[in-house]
């Protein structure tokens, strides 16, 4: 029966309700694009301190396991489309929720693109930030610039979008207050002289993740939010999760859905707060992939406390299937341990928990058709 | 060996030092209400994610234990007196200290009924901030209110009470300084003037807890802790012990007893102050019952520096017997296995800490005769 | 081959980048010592708790493996040289890196009487904040006293340090700032006026350490910070290496080697530090010696992110062999279970990762020759 799960979870359809785009294979230096997309550091951190962790050697794994040869260099676009396909296809990937916000080098932007090389269905989050820097560009006065950001809020699904996406992490922590108008739009001015178009304003940050709360709830679809683990550019001290408590009470009663992403190391706090905050859902991604030693050990601490129908695979991957797969597999690993060792549950309860966390989850929470 | 360890466990007489009122079963909807108290989540939360925790099946596998019978939702009284007869003596309960200061619906606050309900001894937890209120209530003036709370506290043995606790933690946080007298009645009138009985000001219950150590030093009766893990009603983020530096230093030397529940996700936090402050207890309760598989990571960590002398049961139970039961399954599974694992411990020296964390520790810290 | 792996570590040397000052055993009273550098409690602690922990049994059963006898009470002149000789041998101590910050009673200050001792070379690590009191001590004038300072630090090689070490943790927390010159002279008069040589002064500490950050990057020196777990005098809650962020962002880049020490409970906080900032390296000292029953799990959380290239062996032990023991061997044994589990890694990767954890990367780091 215990190899029976992981057989089971293996043959389960897998959303991936957090990733990114894709590249095209047409680059040289296959090899070192690969050891930089298995860490969070950037291009200033030596590669080879990279290549002295777990996950280079399980992205290489992930390469020769698919490839069936050692030469990961450089392929021809025929072997790549046929890795790509075989890669997605073992780990059942039904569809891809791409993060629009981060656009490596020789990205793959288009969907049908995507679906064409992978063989996998594409959706869209809707990253707030980029957005609202967009909107800046566009407008001179606060007010107009308030307005154009809600307007592409309201048209998100309209314009294929299926969730929303904030890095408010990245900027400014996640201690999300309620700031007033006369501030944002002081802030806002302040902003537009400033000749940076890279939003990193506290002040603004707050007002918009506040303002537009109850315009995503009308909207129906979820607000993720970068939590934890990520690059050197983001503050981890101010990435708990537990910071947001003030945010999660004034919007989740009334119907926000918030998603937690990545969560590593406030994966137990994450899954302290599904368990108490109506509304709430998380992930483990990244480490799933960055951290393939750690794999079991979170997904386990992560539904110490949370609801089962709350927790949702995702890759954070970008880049080559690689990623994508290493963190399919780990994640498959460490849900078929924690399941084996849970006596006290029937068989059929398990089932309903690997389809709920591999697929129906997110489905659901992305109102998604079956 | 190994299997002796759990026998010799399962047969170690327990002391739950830090447990809540059971109710009478008269009421309609076991099966509900046994739902509800499986998680910290408020009535706002659906139930039907209550139902995908692993919390929710531990609890209806020790209701189907110990009463034999699929049928949990409505008892009659004699099954209802047999069925909590026969789990808490399983386990081996023999002394129950029930924190007075919450009440759930239908409660049984009497102690012989309670008594008479499990064939448990009963002993009472005075909740400070609770007699705080009822003494605002009853005084106009500064002085006079703070008299009258000191009064019960010196009376509080004699009242029957072996204990007192604090819920700091869900008011204002863990970082308690000491406020001056001035400071102290200007928040008290405020406090009068707003027309709320519920204590929430940071500065009073900062005054009460600095202002009462001595008091308590006097009584020489120890002073527990709301730390970590509780409803969405705490600020996780200040309820970590490591806040309550300053306090420790200025009262643990002088011969406070402070006990620290919960403490999950501080628990290594919390046993890394028991291992450097005299006078610091601890207890892992509350994920006992709500996190089943959370346990065994959980004791083992909680033990990674602090002395087995500063270790307690709990159960922090509530409600219905299940939840104690599987406070204590857990614990006398988690607690084997940690003990296994020690190959460099003579089996004597095991057999004192089964004793200790199980009832000794207790029976010293609350002066309790043999 | 898992066999294997144990067997080759333990014939690896051993090279332990930060520990403290052996003692004369001279002194009686031997097991009280003993019992008393098991944790990192003070003296107002009770020895009875110490004695409740798991560290007190691994310290006495390393005593009897390698003493074979059970008084561990007063050895002979003679008994302890040759248990000294044959412990250190059996871990294949190489180099003991000592901090000359801590001098317990008795201590052997003397690196030549060390290494006849235990048979181990030494080298010794310059404590700054030692320094900048000693300094202080010695001049009236602010500008002088740093001057001095520099001159110390700028000399240290020369006089036989391989590497610096900082407590701004225990003084002031590792949220470490840049104050202008105004602000330090101002502070270092009134730490003149205060008549305390202990420099407590957050200002002072921050000044000091921001400013000889460049000093140490042209000694080609590595500066190392006291991290998270350290007796009760530091706060724990400010011993975050998260704090650290602005100053990792303003020096590693600029080739500043910094090594986190120690770091429970925030190694994983330290692995991600050395995942994402160039010149980060970090240990898990101390825990391996006073929480015998954490090291695997520390070992792997460590290691979840952190590439092996900057992890090291450390046992922050002093006062008696018997600390360096019980660290080497709880290190040995978590390193040989972690590399156990990595199926996907090659036999030949493990052991070159093998070499550097437990002596290469600290050759790297402290510039020693082969």
């Amino acid at each position: 029966m215990n190899q029976d799960i992981f057989k089971l979870i293996h043959e389960t359809p897998l959303i991936d309700h957090h990733c990114h785009f894709l590249i095209n294979d047409a680059s040289k230096n296959r090899e070192m694009r690969l050891a930089d997309v298995s860490t969070e550091a950037d291009s200033s951190y030596p590669l080879s301190d990279t290549k002295e962790r777990t996950a280079w050697w399980a992205f290489k794994s992930e390469s020769k396991k698919f490839l069936k040869t050692d030469n990961i260099e450089s392929l021809s676009t025929s072997q790549y489309v046929k890795f790509n396909h075989a890669l997605f296809k073992n780990y059942n990937f039904k569809l891809l929720m791409i993060d629009t916000g981060f656009v490596p080098d020789n990205a793959i932007e288009s969907e049908e693109k995507t679906e064409e090389l992978t063989g996998v269905k594409v959706k869209k989050i809707f990253r707030i930030e980029t957005c609202a820097e967009k909107c800046m560009l566009q407008n001179e006065n606060f007010f107009d610039w308030w307005e154009n950001l809600k307007q592409d809020i309201i048209h998100a699904k309209a314009n294929g979008f299926v969730g929303f996406k904030s890095i408010a992490a990245y900027r400014t922590g996640l201690c999300i207050k309620n700031p007033s108008v006369a501030e944002a739009e002081s802030a806002f001015y302040d902003w537009k002289k400033s000749g940076v178009s890279r939003l990193t304003d506290a002040v603004l940050i707050n007002f918009i993740l506040w303002n537009i709360a109850s315009t995503i709830i009308e909207q129906n679809m979820p607000l993720q939010f970068h939590v934890g683990y990520g690059d050197a550019d983001a503050d981890l001290y101010k990435a708990n999760p537990l910071l947001m408590r003030e945010f999660l009470r004034a919007w989740c009663y009334q119907g926000l859905s918030v998603v937690l992403l990545h969560c590593y190391p406030y994966h137990k706090e994450a899954g302290y707060l599904a368990n108490v905050y109506p509304n709430v859902y998380f992930d483990t991604s990244l480490v799933n992939a960055l951290a393939p030693t750690s794999t079991k050990e979170v997904l386990n601490e992560a539904l110490h406390l949370a609801p089962y129908s709350r927790y949702l695979f995702a890759s954070d991957a970008s880049t080559y299937p690689e990623m994508y797969g290493v963190a399919a597999a780990t994640f498959e690993s460490a849900l078929a341990s924690h399941l084996k060792g849970l006596d006290f549950i029937p068989y059929s309860q398990k089932e309903k928990w690997i389809n709920e966390v591999c697929y129906l989850n997110s489905m659901n929470l992305y109102n998604l058709k079956k």
